[in-house]
């Protein structure tokens, strides 16, 4: 192995559901030198983190921070923290990333009640409410945009219910925040955790999470500190415990706040990356980026129906940031990928379970949600497809949004 | 927060305990493209780092791959994976992370049973023989390199002792691996994980880890599949199943195995800097940068000693890569640290619990294990203390080891 050279990735134009190529300014905050977990710069920097992503939740929630882990470790983390076993938690569910928050309570101990839709449509809100009123739990978590189905659950409405309900109301928001609206206190938000991979231009590595001031007092209330920190024993008995150590949010909230008491080592780089990741979104302005998104979604929609492909699932409900469509008849899915990325250097993805083969899914976000990144990319599928018109439906959408 | 420009961090020298300074040449990794997350250049470089990280740890384990998090993160995936609620586990303990050990495995549900000495011990074999004889437990976990106490317990021996006796080896290697010898095939272990960010030479936020095929076997008997990846429910009922989904191995090693199921989504900037850090050091030769840790060490600890400070611990068994050194009466410890980072732009370290302000902790390792960082920070320590005599005595020592 003493054979093998520095890291030379080759150069790709990540165009599927994520991850999506990073802002080069996110990697070069990567390279920026460490310094110590309690060095006076890096609390200023933890704190200036949790303060950009308040504007990025579009909240005023203290408890703002980073998860170091990958997307799907803020979710396990709110989920195990919140939820002791045997509390009721449901789950509205119109993709892969419902079934996976079902599946993590499940194995947090708690009950699960699931509110299916068929994939490609989202949740009535008036059905949620009719289970949440009937079951009554602690909890109801949602993934508002489900990447394997690209649908987007709106959830403006949805914490009043919950709330008159006695429950608290958690999103999963890794593939929307920054490409879609999203309001945490305005909508009522109890907890949400994010992804950079997606709209935020990262790389996966680090999970923005926040929690409204009832969501800390669930936590609190299972909390306790960890042994051989402080003299004496663990402040709680095990078995009311909050089931795993490094993804104790009352622990990690007592590392992110004033009380500094020391739980994981920070990832420095990734907390570097995740800051500069909410630093230009701020820059740009969050509704500013949400448009961009927009915009550059529906271009990409009207040039793929322009190649003669039929979108996937209701569009009045689609994500702005990816988007499925149909693999037509006759047509192997997975060799179009592959002449794709081996051609043209350009990635798109097939999907998970029943969709798997039968829809391409193409994104547009972050720093690719810009109309050179859309329109290579129809030009590439429509030569590899022998297709033509993608990119003059795309160039006539454009126009329109500039001439209205 | 309009007006926060990029990250600049102020420039420190890390000789603390770690996290320490990462080697340029891996914060430059970091800085890499990114690729899609099946590219053929992805599954290579996920290839390549099990590879580099066998001869790591020095083992031929098929199931060696990186968590995607800290290193508390590799613990935690072990134990919750291996361990299921009810099952007994013996914890050599003799420092903090040997307590963390224990309360992660009481947050797993096991039945944890700890051999306790004074800090700045470490455990005789024949003692954890004898508890291993009598309670049987599926597994022992140790933490060979506690920095809390900078003490080294021996482990040749010990995966004998427990495999004689049906239980699994697991060791916490994080902050020694790379600069203290650990032999993972030949000292018999069944599971180890680590961190980068100490004689690794990284950034903590990724977790290399290594399972024996017994250890495997162990997950596999706890293992699912996802709901939402494949058609139909998952193949296990929820009360036998690993609690943790984000740390479920059996579903990692799916990841990185051949079947490439997806599970999260690789850290993939992480994963460039673990392989980088991986590949220096077998570029250098695992065994040439331990004994490069222990010349280092050795300079330091007669540095400190020439500065009249007192080497804490059982010297026979200290680590290579860190020490502690009693704080003079008299002298206010935190007050030096201050010191020494603002004036010098160097940081050393207290230690936890027991230890809190009793001790200074000092570090030389990765890119910090040469003459330049310890004969500069034991000039600035002598400086603070207004004593002399550390650099001479230090360099004595290196002297009589080029020249013995």
């Amino acid at each position: 192995m003493t054979d093998l050279g520095p890291i030379a990735p080759p150069e790709r134009l990540l165009m599927g559901p994520g991850p999506i190529n990073a802002d080069p300014r996110v990697l070069q905050a990567m390279a920026a030198p460490l310094v110590g977990q309690f060095d006076p710069f890096m609390t200023q920097t933890m704190a200036e983190a949790s303060e950009l992503y308040r504007s990025v939740f579009r909240t005023a929630n203290e408890a703002t921070l980073l998860i170091d882990g990958t997307a799907r470790a803020g979710v396990e983390a709110v989920l195990v923290s919140v939820l002791a076993p045997g509390d009721r938690v449901v789950v509205p569910c119109f993709g892969r990333f419902g079934h996976l928050l079902v599946e993590i309570a499940q194995r947090c101990g708690a009950e699960v009640i699931k509110v299916d839709v068929p994939w490609g449509e989202v949740v009535p809100l008036g059905r949620i409410e009719a289970v949440v009123a009937e079951v009554e739990p602690k909890l109801v978590g949602i993934v508002p945009g489900d990447t394997s189905t690209t649908m987007c659950q709106p959830l403006d409405g949805l914490g009043a219910i919950c709330h008159r309900h006695g429950a608290l109301l958690y999103a999963d928001v890794t593939a929307s925040l920054g490409g879609n609206a999203f309001e945490m206190d305005a909508w009522g938000l109890d907890a949400a955790s994010a992804g950079l991979q997606k709209c935020l231009g990262g790389p996966s590595g680090s999970a923005p999470l926040t929690l409204s001031p009832a969501a800390v007092e669930a936590v609190r209330a299972r909390s306790s500190v960890e042994a051989g920190l402080v003299d004496g024993d663990a402040t709680r008995p095990p078995a009311e415990r909050i089931r795993s150590n490094y993804f104790d949010l009352g622990m990690i909230l007592d590392y992110w706040g004033p009380r500094r008491l020391n739980h994981h080592t920070e990832a420095t780089s990734m907390l570097y990356a995740a800051r500069e990741c909410a630093r230009l979104l701020v820059v740009e302005g969050v509704e500013g980026a949400v448009d961009r998104h927009r915009r550059n979604g529906a271009a990409l929609a009207a040039g793929l129906e322009g190649l003669d492909l039929r979108l996937y699932g209701d569009q009045a409900h689609r994500m702005h940031n990816v988007l499925a469509v149909h693999i037509p008849d006759g047509v192997d899915g997975d060799a179009v990928r592959a002449e794709l990325l081996e051609t043209h250097g350009i990635e798109i993805g097939t999907s998970f379970g029943p969709l798997h083969g039968r829809v391409w899914r193409v994104g547009t976000m972050g720093v690719n949600a810009r109309p050179e990144p859309v329109l290579r990319t129809l030009e590439a599928l429509g030569r590899v497809l022998g297709r033509t018109g993608g990119v003059e439906a795309a160039t006539a959408q454009y126009d329109q949004e500039a001439h209205p």
